[in-house]
């Protein structure tokens, strides 16, 4: 895939996806964001790929869309994006709901500053690592602007509540470290043993977790997120495991534990996903 | 608006609703919850509002509803206020449910004792400060109640479930540093910088952030809290962000942004809000 | 009730739940499964039961569903349990759904390890207690499993969804002290003193909170823990408050509190349950 934006890299079964545009502070412009979906689409039908790192190039992660083009960069109809609100659909909320839809563990390895579009995309991530030197900004407000990316709706579930009303209202950068406290990233690394910190998270899952079950459990966790009753997860529960309870992984899953070793999965994403698999129907942006 | 139970005073673009009922801890009476609803609907329609901060007046913030009236209190037949289950409304929820609704940040600043209807009053606002003599108590229970005004919903969504349920079911004061560590309060300080604080925070939205996208991001985070997908929010996200795209707010944010000044917003709320506003219908008390 | 895997005890109105299999760490038999279900059903209809704790004899709390029957342990058409999809309904969700009905207060007290089933079925307990020993796993995704009992929607409600990704997609044990961190656990003791701890706790709630305002405030803070608007719960406030508002519990406990002495509730569940509950209609399995 000739990507020009980003730097797609797959090594020991794990992708690295790389912003690549570090002289504009990897800034995304209309082309990079095209690229991000192909590259998880990409991912996600790519039986090697067993967890995904995506990260920065250079000193920041990402300083949000490329506003190079002045007062206008955000004008639907100057840009020629769409005529009418109807037709219009937020960009950066087709990247994160392109993650969203991932069957790999995405762990987001923030090595400078994120604002913005920057640090929307960062939400439907599984994990989220930091350099010390990481600010968070959803600077929104202070540009007149409301958060895209659907980030009111993935904030308040990282970082609670009164967090996510806090930074989106006063737009203000988040340092590493408050950003550590509120639950939203899990670590704070020097800039040397950020990525190394990340791949050790990828390395732990690819080499001890069966890779289905791991798609199945991301799709669990981010589908009930927002779900009334377990009896939604009851029925999913059942239906996964009724099909995974006789696979040929967990006959390995369970003679390894028993054997003490660790395990070796045979089973691999797309193509050995459950009968029940996806068990909902994704919502059209257009009712 | 001849307020008596309570204080109402716009300065520098900052509302402050002061409970004022010193010598009864602020006790909530009939009187006290028409006046709150009265006041955060004045808020909501005036211009020149763009941060609310909420505090009581003397030692406590607020003992809850007024129990002076004995074992009876809470009796809807003898107090009548309804015959009927069917034809009662909790009070306390019609306070918070307008606060939920409201288009201004609402800054909590707890002085003191929070107990009953004290402390579910604070949920719905969006950033808590305590003094560190503060104690919140969800008393209901010792009482033989519920928690009212919507307390339920909201405890879980700011504290998680854990602590709403340990809160609530014991009914004990939580102390202001429990009250910090559980995020439900974002800071603690003396009983002279509590103010201070809460002004602080309000003035730093005032100055750099735009009305309307600040009142929008609050109806965003709050209504999408529950919500199950995020399409939910993409679809809000771009209807509303293609009307702020073209606004004068957004082409004064990226010029002062290009410049490295303060941006001088002029857009208001209510007049200037997005053609999308409101994206939902209200949900009526009876279904 | 001639139970053989736990131990049921009842003493000064607080029931304790003791997993009984200590030579084989307490691991999960179908035996198992259906006494716990049962002594949760008999609590629930018990006046004299105001809480529960739960706990695991011997060194472990609980090491899962028990595998000594090998690589088809999960296996539903090996092990006789369903031969379609369709039919097979988990058995560890149908453990933690009955949990999750309760009105009795829940109060875990984790001894050790708690794995795979041992962990999930903490998770709809209210309140968590961990010894300074315990270790907590979602081992399932490395077993090729996802995990059950509904566990992907419990947890992030608990945990958050960041961690609740790391925990479940890892599948690594989690210390104590992680757990506190998390929320999962409010707090951690040594062997000898979790036990009292757990029980003073249940004293707590047992001697000071009115038993059918505990049973309601439990159902309405798990029932609204994925509602999308506060209506839901104002409904439901104002329909048990006006019930509540002039039973004789109230009478009591505002009398007790005007009086400054302990309250003695004379409401008891089920008999005493407000004409409002339940308010809700249980979701079928099949739908």
């Amino acid at each position: 895939m000739g990507y020009e934006t980003i730097n797609y890299t797959v090594a020991d079964q794990i992708l690295t996806i790389e912003l690549n545009r570090p002289e504009k502070m990897n800034a995304v412009t209309p082309q990079m964001r095209e690229e991000l979906i192909s590259a998880f689409a990409e991912a996600d039908k790519d039986p090697e790929v067993r967890a995904i790192v995506v990260t920065g190039s250079g000193k920041a992660y990402c300083a949000g869309a490329d506003v190079s083009g002045g007062s206008k960069t955000f004008d639907p109809e100057a840009r020629g994006w769409a005529d009418t609100m109807e037709d219009f659909r937020d960009g950066g909320g087709q990247i994160t709901l392109k993650i969203f839809e991932s069957t790999k563990p995405v762990i987001g390895a923030i090595n400078g500053v994120a604002a913005g579009l920057g640090a929307t995309m960062l939400l439907p991530m599984d994990i989220l690592l930091a350099a010390d030197t990481a600010r968070i900004g959803f600077v929104f407000s202070r540009r007149g602007l409301v958060p895209e990316a659907c980030a009111t709706w993935f904030l308040p579930k990282k970082v609670g509540l009164s967090r996510a009303l806090e930074w989106t209202m006063t737009g203000r950068l988040i340092p590493a470290r408050e950003a550590l406290e509120s639950g939203l990233v899990r670590s704070i690394h020097t800039a040397d043993e950020l990525l190394p910190a990340a791949y050790a998270l990828a390395r732990e899952i690819a080499d001890n977790a069966a890779p289905v079950a791991v798609g199945m459990i991301r799709q669990m966790i981010w589908r009930f997120a927002g779900s009334d009753h377990p009896m939604d997860a009851h029925r999913v529960d059942s239906k996964v495991n009724f099909s995974l309870g006789r696979s040929r992984d967990v006959e390995e899953g369970i003679k390894a534990f028993l054997e003490k070793r660790p395990p070796v999965f045979p089973g691999r994403l797309p193509e050995d996903a459950p009968l029940a698999y996806p068990w909902w129907e994704e919502p059209e942006f257009k009712k």
